[in-house]
């Protein structure tokens, strides 16, 4: 069985660090693990495979002999370094934004466009994260009848933040619980205690660049290029899992049996529907697994035929890490 | 001017104490306060107009010589005490759920329908919270063309479930902190660091009790009797804002200026709604206050003339005890 070398760049961050997880839980066939990160981050180590492995810093000559980069690092840092990975040959499986609208470029959810890898000119990109867990969530009812429309509203773990998320929402915390004055630097404003309805910056209809990507992402992914999303994006104090709210309407009138049937066979996803027993997903159950659990399926009570439901997925498991190495795994075969 | 001997029953609660301060600020005309509540509370005092007064315990001849009973207390109790309340002659300005629907009772948001106060038979009531927030937002709109469906997503406080529910959320901080076990009570789960898609019960239609008030109550208060709402309503680890997510289609359609102008004018309502200079409502400039903050105020993406917007306001205040004290002013006119 072939093995391979996979350069992590970016291998300090929250996402970073969780793929190096995966890649050891998913048995991926390495040869060797090369992370990579700034020269502030380089000369630490990280434990893989019950050895250390020291962190190198990143530069234009780091990538020869390299056969998979998964990238974990902000839009700019991708943009430096993707010419010269693509140059020494390897792929690049980025979990920035920076490609993911660029038409050379496949944009991947292994679940739902598996043979979209297969276009791929040395770089693929990995979706936003609220994008991966809501299509892997409707991609049963996809395949159904076709999606034409999607009433979303979020509640986004700190995490989607990166690992300084978590750790405000936690210092916020303290700081309120011993009467000290909270200075908000990741998010907008304090996040304890409170619902921010700004993630990414605003576009000039009054829409965030997040909130857009649900429906720009969306059509890509899901080969649907009508597919037609209203998105409002909130932050809540979270710590991992996002939640998102979900309307949805398809070319065909769908029925709530037909729907929970499909969802339960499909792959990635998790039927956890049974309101009666208190089963519906929530944060405190999703976290730290690479499922998207679905509940709370129900008629729409405005659309003949169209559904409602929510879900429920780890932002960075499923919506970053696991779903950067299920393509790298597509990759393989 | 005439004074009102006014009555609180279930004084001692989250609501009823609020209703107690809403009553001072207002400087509502009073000539006596009688605050009741269980055998339980009877005995202790509360501060009113600089004067101790003493909890009464509440029993069916409580009512006499009472004008106005403001009712803070659970379905159960309003339904024990409604006829008592009538028959001394009173009028039952109650916040719970249990006569809402009554075709004999008025449900009134003052700034909507004053002029149903008018046709009381001795009972009106108070709308649920969220209903309040959203539909104050929604009121200048719905003067420039009938709604015909919301679709709402809530991001509901921990206050909405009684002075418990911030007790509760504090606890489970202060419990995950030390590395104790959480033990919900008020909750059907931890609510720190996690949202929870239930409030209420759940009917047979997958829907719960809290998210069909949105659409039955909102029918009786905007006189659209075929108005259509899907709203899923979840708890989220927030003190007391509630906020929503809203996305509305009325008769005709409409454009984002004229609905923000339109705002900007409207009786209980704040616009706010400046994203470049993060000026959007969050449960943390919205507490403690009447208004309802509107923002987010753009286009939606899927129908033409439809809009989206996001509403937070205050729910022990506008969403219950200032609601209440509005109503009895138009009580007093």
């Amino acid at each position: 069985m072939k093995k391979y070398t996979v350069a992590i760049l970016g291998a300090t961050g929250a996402v970073g660090r969780e793929m190096i997880k995966v890649l050891e839980e998913r048995d991926f066939p390495i040869k060797e693990l090369v992370p990579l990160a700034s020269a502030r981050s380089a000369g630490t180590t990280i434990k893989f495979a019950g050895k250390d492995v020291t962190v190198k810093e990143v530069t234009p000559n780091s990538f020869d002999g390299i056969d998979i980069v998964l990238g974990a690092s902000p839009n700019s840092i991708a943009k430096e370094y993707a010419p010269y990975i693509v140059k020494a040959g390897a792929v690049f499986v980025d979990n920035s934004s920076a490609f993911r609208m660029d038409d050379n470029v496949p944009l991947v959810v292994p679940e739902i466009n598996p043979d979209d890898v297969k276009l791929n000119k040395g770089i693929i990109s990995n979706p936003n994260c609220s994008t991966i867990i809501t299509l892997v969530a409707l991609n049963a009812i996809n395949k159904i009848s076709p999606i034409k429309s999607i009433v979303a509203s979020t509640y986004q773990a700190t995490s989607g933040a990166g690992a300084g998320g978590p750790l405000e929402l936690e210092q916020n915390v303290d700081d309120i619980k011993e009467g000290k004055e909270v200075t908000p630097k990741v998010f907008p404003y304090q996040i304890a205690y409170n619902v921010i309805p700004q993630i990414g910056s605003f576009l000039d209809d009054g829409y965030t660049t997040e909130e857009m990507k649900m429906q720009n992402e969306g059509r890509k992914i899901m080969h649907l290029p009508n597919l037609k999303v209203s998105c409002t994006c909130v932050r809540v104090p979270v710590v991992r899992s996002h939640s998102i709210s979900v309307s949805v309407i398809c070319e065909d009138a769908l029925n709530v049996e037909e729907v929970k049937a499909a969802i339960a066979k499909e792959a990635g996803c998790r039927l956890y529907d049974d309101p009666a027993n208190k089963i519906y997903p929530m944060p405190l159950v999703t976290s730290d697994q690479d499922l998207v659990f679905v509940g709370r399926i129900r008629k729409d009570l405005i659309t003949d035929g169209a559904i409602c439901l929510w879900c429920c997925g780890d932002q960075v498991r499923k919506g970053a890490a696991t779903n950067a190495i299920q393509i790298a795994e597509l990759l393989t075969k």
